[in-house]
């Protein structure tokens, strides 16, 4: 079984490095980013529009593998919990997951907003939102 | 960089194979299922509990990458669309996502529904649902 994942794509973000980017689960610090999917795959963009919320699965590229426990939200003063019952970037398979709406779509380049990822994260999946999330999305991220 | 995935554990379904399982964004047919945890990651699992929903990503292991267009849900009326537009499994990076309840955790042992995983999926990730999520997915399940 191969386990490789191949990037499909890349962030360009303001956001450049670890310690200015927003802890998770903490809206504040989100910007608009641009994803530009790689030419080989870009076919499979086929289908989203502008205005569409997108699941999207990212690769923490500067994260550590070897955590299990973490202080939630880098916060010290909270115990130290197991890394799946956190969003922590550390973690054995350092994925990320994040919903954003597209603002704008030219080619393989998608402009997205909130999205907290550092500038030049791997893009692994782009997933469109589930059905039964829809017209109820706006509400959740209010 | 290396994007190699270390399964954190496998999935035991009586959905036995792709043919029975049922079409993403069909409900029909998801089912309980139990997600063994490999011991050396397990202390990971720490702070998750009996009815918390979590975010599981998997490795859809059967699915071919080189596709980049499908009929949404196998429908072959359907025009064809990009994979990153569906739910898919057959798509670069084959990885899945899938809202689950836990329904009992017994050391490395989570009992989970509802879940359309075939039996031996590959787990790579469990996360927390988001908090702006919590007190609203019982409604989005309904």
């Amino acid at each position: 079984m191969d386990y490789t994942i191949n990037p499909i794509g890349y962030i360009s973000s303001s956001i450049k490095d670890r310690e200015t980017a927003p802890k998770m689960e903490d809206e504040n610090g989100a910007v608009r980013a641009v994803i530009t999917i790689n030419a080989d795959v870009s076919e499979g963009l086929d289908g989203l529009k502008e205005g569409d919320w997108i699941e999207l699965i990212t690769w923490f590229h500067e994260s550590k593998r070897d955590t299990l426990k973490v202080h939630p939200r880098g916060k010290k003063e909270l115990p130290q919990r197991g890394v799946f019952s956190t969003r922590s970037p550390f973690r054995p398979n350092p994925v990320g997951l994040h919903r954003v709406q597209i603002v704008a779509i030219e080619g393989n380049r998608l402009e997205v907003e909130p999205l907290e990822a550092i500038d030049g994260t791997p893009v692994v999946d782009i997933k469109p939102f589930p059905k039964k999330f829809k017209g109820k999305l706006k509400d959740l991220n209010e």
